[in-house]
């Protein structure tokens, strides 16, 4: 099994940025390892909301994260410029496997790379749901190989 | 005692942009009251540390919270895109007061208003210590009457 | 005005015993002032629900923080076992104010006192609404003075 | 590949019980996805602490966190006593690789399996160190085949 490697730049369809909060930071001065997890939700998120039409206080088809990872290349510390560059590696009929890279501003190479799976599910029955056709048409933009 | 009213921008000399995160809201959708102080904390030491001179990482006086609060007035909601306004209503020789208040994106009116008593400690021995000059030259420049 | 003191073990008619967590510490070592507002929220609604009958899946009357502050005499950190201190000082038709103190196992005075006022609101219409009796009920019991 | 599956409390040598909180839940009412990462963060530590002599205050030899990833098997939700198993699945010279199952109590399969890599570093050096003897002594008695 070949060691993981940081991702360019090039390697991710879109970015947000994203500025880090003094409470990121850890008893050791770098952000915990904990706080990247929620930085890979907000992006995610923010995407459907604003590319799929997600509406998180209404909508009853939602992702849960039924599995996540991250490797860790190189610190950063608050306060930080990030640059988190999204992408999708795989898209099934009801889930979505996502890719988040952690840029700090001005670096090629990602400080982290995360990633996470949702599977949608209809919050009215708590069963497994097809991805609505918006976030579908959105995330499919960000499908890579 | 008179009720605790919204703060207009205009009693704010000095701002910063933040923006929320999804693990802000909390279960009934609105951000919860308790990250409203880690924007605080966020803002004030961001304060510090662009125009006071202040490296969390090697400083050896610091700003320990003695004392905090918040009225909120009105709710907001991830994703938003928040102001914080700062300023400053009394500084001693060891200690400042802060006030914080927090912006929707076009409104005037604040929708919480925080406050927080920074004491200077030397944490090499754990003792009461001046404001180190530089901050002091710095916040000075947000306090108002 | 008076400085504020450390609230003795027996001003507290209830507790509850709270774990910390290794993301309680911030940079200095500390719990961060921040969480304490956590730990506040943890043990009131957790009254709440095993005492007043609330869930906090399905009610539709709920508490929102309209105020809430903290005087921090003295650190705690990160592993300790703390005991949470409730009482509530004020409760009207439509609101309860409460206070929570921190005290480290084994000591009588509060390393903290928290308050904040719940302000009950039917979420449905998102209007004031009188506080449900079962919780009523339950928190007249922790009312002094 | 073959799909991850609940560990039972048999394959865990060690428990530590856990309460959540709160601001664990999010707005779909389940305890977040990222706050498992810190509860692993919180019973990995205290393990540290109370069983291999680590002062996290005055440490120079500290684990950091260089890959994590959590499965997701079935959701749990504030209020809850969890018990998380400990396992350690590789000790190298310098590093760790660590399982931890979330079980709710009274349940015989872990509703989430985490697992992440603590390697060592010199914080004063900021370079790769051997596990201090302590630790090590402590984790091998946690170590599965």
């Amino acid at each position: 099994m070949s060691r993981p490697q940081p991702l360019p730049r090039s390697a991710c369809p879109f970015f947000y940025s994203l500025a880090t909060r003094w409470a990121d930071n850890d008893i050791f001065g770098h952000c915990n390892n904990v706080v990247y997890y929620s930085w890979f939700d907000t992006a995610v998120n923010r995407y459907y909301i604003e590319h799929g039409g997600f509406d998180p206080a209404s909508a009853t088809i939602v992702g849960y994260v039924v599995s996540s990872g991250c490797d860790y290349f190189a610190p950063v510390s608050h306060p930080a410029e990030l640059d988190l560059g999204l992408r999708v590696t795989r898209m099934g009929a009801r889930s979505i496997a996502w890719e988040v890279a952690v840029y700090l501003s001005g670096d090629d190479s990602s400080r982290a790379t995360g990633r996470f799976v949702h599977a949608f599910v209809d919050r009215r029955v708590d069963q497994s749901a097809d991805i609505p056709a918006p976030i579908r048409e959105a995330v499919s933009r960000l499908l890579v190989e």
